[in-house]
């Protein structure tokens, strides 16, 4: 716990994230259709009310792809012989696999095992498949059901639409004094699992108004809630010149929900404002984390740091995708994620946030080192055992060279940059500071 | 020892700067009076003919400072009720708080108490305590002593006068063949202690005069003999172009004379010439060296080195500041230094300038390897046996390529400057090397 | 073995050069003379029909060096007052101290003794030595032999002309689309050892052989067989505008005969093309190899690594020069190398032309990830199972930026450049990837 448990979270702000994700759980998301938009819906009803949602037309493009058609699922099963239901949509929309097209047959065992998915090394969890760009139906059961599994006839009933229509995505911009901004983004296309992804939507819906309650942003906030992969490349494709332009920092929100571990992923070629930043508060307030290579990314930094758009982009993360054994799985169900989990989540990234609006490069307004002790900052009886009481402050000073910004200067003197703020601001009040140009 | 031991200072002047050190320690030096005066006439008289001391009026500003007014002292003791002595400025100058303000009083225990300071961790230790910029009176004792005393009526005399006068520094300017010049600082204000900071103070006056007798200095050479703080401030206000323009590597002499271990300090960012001489010394004769970060720094480093000012000053030192546990106490006395502890300090030092002297980029005169054979620089058999005996003059122009320096030379072949420096004369005599331009 | 076996080096051609090495294996070669131009006039004949073999004359200057006289040798011996030979060059030519001066007389054991070599520590072993440069005659013999010599007379007779003629060596241009060029180095001046330095000659004659056999090079090969040393210094004297200016990298081809180890030998200051493609195939295919210090070089690097030369020039070794036990000795025989060994270092350097052949910056052609399920490139069923399967692709594309070569992009991406470019290949022909200008 120690220095991680610095963070705390707002405990009642984790209730309310987690009231949100309950509510958003059963949805069935795709990367199109109904559950998208009954998500955003939501969000902009509960928490957001300025978020603007957005429709694609299908097969739209998006550099090398093309928005799909449209998924709607109303209902999908097998029965067998028996009348006894083998896998059931209204149970779990996990049971069927995302995309399936539309089907109602009788087939027999070895026809239905060849549609059917399930994870042998997790007997008890049904497995989250898709398949939206190859036109196929299928299911997803546990393994423990599918080797019961008795020859005979089976009624497959698959009552899907896949048609022409739009792929929606939701946006926030807040204006700051700055042209300059800051991405958020969260992908909302996954069915009823809550570490992926309801915790990434519901702290970025969290954090969005947090930043929107706040009169004087320094940078403007480009905050997207899309489908993950083609909604990352839609949007990218439509903001392009600005994002490329204007982005100093980005994160992608995506499995922020447990209390178990965190993890960093880096942007393609490390080291921009980005990495900084969240590096610094990941060593100071979770120093355990996993660092995970760029190699190993999974989500929409796969298009926000690909080669030429390049955008400053990085994952805090707690359990991260395939780095937890429920993931991608009906065992990432809300059990997993907690109200403190997404709190301190939360936390985290506001100050990653806080940070970036605080980040300067801070110049000493005199030579050598000011005379601490006549303004209090510093003991005024020289002796060995109250040295130690002026060293902050003096290391702070000495790197206030108009090359160190916040949070270089934070890691350079090994105080978060967060404590060492309230020193920046008592030695620019007391004049001994000023912003480097 | 092994490598160390090749240092092998020179053991007669080594007894000739304890012999300075054992006649300056009763001195009370101060930041001002006659304590410092004393010192540097006696450096002046008995080492340093062309010392050139140097008074600046009490309210000279200093960057944000100012010369505070000068402080003498005369008398100073605790007496009880029975007359017996508690404290007493003649048996040792550390038993009044430096800078204290006069006072003539019956006091009761109470009241004594907080002017009394003494370390309950170390309770045969008197400490060093001073109050420069705050008005204030106390006497430092033993806490064995402290403990025994009984409630009663003490009388405090402190017979001292705190008034406009002046601060004292000097200096002495060796002109070299450039304008360019080395930087030697060492404070003159610490009363009766040993390693810090007579050791500084001797051993500097014997690197200055060793640095006059020399006649054909390619640097020039500023040694200066300040005050702590206030007297860096005060130096470099008046000299801060001529410094800043021509500085190419500094020094300040602090804690150069027991024999228990070797420190260095860098300066603010690392990297300089300074850093890079003195650690190419400090890994051949005392690799087990104690590598301070520059956040731990404590002497005039923090003026020297501080934003804007950037000198490239670092800090060769044996027991650091606050690395001992008698530092900045009475046990810091003449037991705690050697001759052969300061005759070694002076001996790297010395090594230091010479490698600065002669440090050059040199380069080939002619393409491949020149023909050592003939030149009876190799051997002329060739055989499995003989191999090595080459190798060190041939990796040595094999580094001759006009971009590496003396130190960074040595470093890379893994030979001390000093020794490799005969090589280069060597080399340069037979016409196969020449200085790059 | 392992990742090492992968190598799997043509048997059929390691047996083939293992049988030119024993066929050039009598053979007394020196820096000058007909051993070489035997050797020369062997690799002409029957591996490298365009070899161009080139004579210098005695006196010609080389940069600091002058071409010597040239030396021949038709007996050597020394016999006992009973008439057994102690010495006999006609049983192994590294019993006679090469570039020795004619004698013919009877000296006395003591006189003998200073004209002997052996190696105590090696007591059967019979070292080799030279001396090029300085007139003397002596013979080595094994130490066993050497404590057993009794006192009496010896006759000792040196059959050898030392007068000027010419220094031979050997070179083959392949020109390729490019003026830029690679260069091959191997030295020819050894005399009857196997590791030390048959297996450089044998292995460059086939390598040369191959690439001579390539109709579509790009970059122009420069293959020089030369005496080392003053060879090197010749030919870079004679060549030193062309390679500097076209020279991207280099191989000094020794020590490639036996199976116990790999090593390295950097650049000079390492991190040219070369010494990149080098170790970027011994990590991969040799990851206990020795990556030795440029200090410690040997060979040929020592004439085009010096300064001012300084071309990209590295070496890839099996047990190097100095660094196994029979090296310079009789025991340096046919049974310390192997066709495998052989075989393997050739497949190594090929591997290693062949990725700078390939050596190019690709680029992406769209933003974000391509489409890769349409082309059959990635699953197409997204699922927690299927997900690594198409990792590798997506991370080559993740680095086709224009900036990372194909060398940087297979380290990043942890393959080696050979099975990295098979991606390349299918990725540029599915119209993905282009070549970066």
């Amino acid at each position: 716990v120690g220095k991680f448990g610095a963070l705390m979270g707002d405990t009642h702000i984790g209730e309310e994230m987690f009231e949100w994700a309950t509510e958003l759980f059963p949805l069935c998301r795709s990367i199109t259709g109904a559950g998208v938009r009954e998500t955003l819906a939501y969000l902009r009803e509960r928490v957001l009310p300025c978020l603007r949602i957005v429709e694609v037309a299908s097969g739209t493009a998006a550099f090398d792809w093309h928005v799909p058609d449209e998924w709607h699922i109303r209902d999908a099963y097998i029965q067998d012989a028996s009348g006894r239901r083998i896998a059931d949509y209204r149970v779990s929309n996990l049971q069927v696999v995302g995309y399936s097209e539309p089907v109602d047959k009788e087939v027999d065992l070895a026809t239905l095992q060849k549609h059917l998915h399930s994870l042998p090394s997790q007997p008890d969890a049904v497995p989250y498949v898709t398949s939206y760009y190859s036109r196929t139906w299928g299911f997803c059961i546990t393994d423990r059901i599918r080797r019961q599994l008795a020859p005979g006839r089976y009624h497959v009933v698959i009552d899907t639409t896949l048609a022409p229509g739009s792929l929606t995505y939701a946006e926030l911009i807040l204006p700051g004094r700055e042209e300059r901004e800051v991405l958020l983004s969260t992908y909302v296309c996954h069915p009823s699992m809550a570490n992926d992804n309801l915790s990434g939507v519901v702290v970025t819906a969290a954090l969005a108004r947090d930043m929107a309650s706040q009169s004087n942003r320094r940078y403007t906030y480009r905050i997207v809630f899309i489908p993950e992969t083609i909604g990352a490349l839609v949007y990218l494709s439509h903001h392009f010149e600005d994002m490329k332009r204007n982005t100093i920092a980005g994160f992608v929100v995506t499995c922020v929900g447990d209390e178990r571990a965190w993890s960093f992923m880096p942007s393609r070629m490390g080291g921009t404002l980005a990495d900084s930043v969240a590096l610094h508060f990941l060593r100071h307030y979770a120093p355990s984390f996993t660092h995970y290579d760029f190699l190993d990314r999974g989500s929409d930094e796969r298009q926000y740091c690909s080669p030429g758009v390049d955008l400053p982009v990085v994952s805090i993360m707690r359990s991260a995708y395939r780095g937890y054994p429920e993931y991608h799985t009906s065992l990432d169900d809300l059990s997993l994620i907690t109200p403190q989990g997404l709190a301190d989540s939360l936390e985290m990234l506001k100050r990653n946030l806080t940070a970036l609006e605080r980040n300067r490069r801070y110049r000493l307004t005199c030579y050598g080192e000011p005379q601490l002790g006549r303004r209090g900052m510093y003991p005024l009886l020289g002796s060995k055992e109250c040295a130690p009481a002026g060293r902050t402050v003096r290391n702070i000073l000495a790197y206030c060279d108009g090359e160190h910004d916040l949070i270089q200067l934070a890691e350079r003197v090994g105080l978060p940059a967060d404590s060492l703020y309230r020193w920046i601001e008592e030695l620019a009040s007391a004049g001994l500071l000023e912003e480097a140009p």
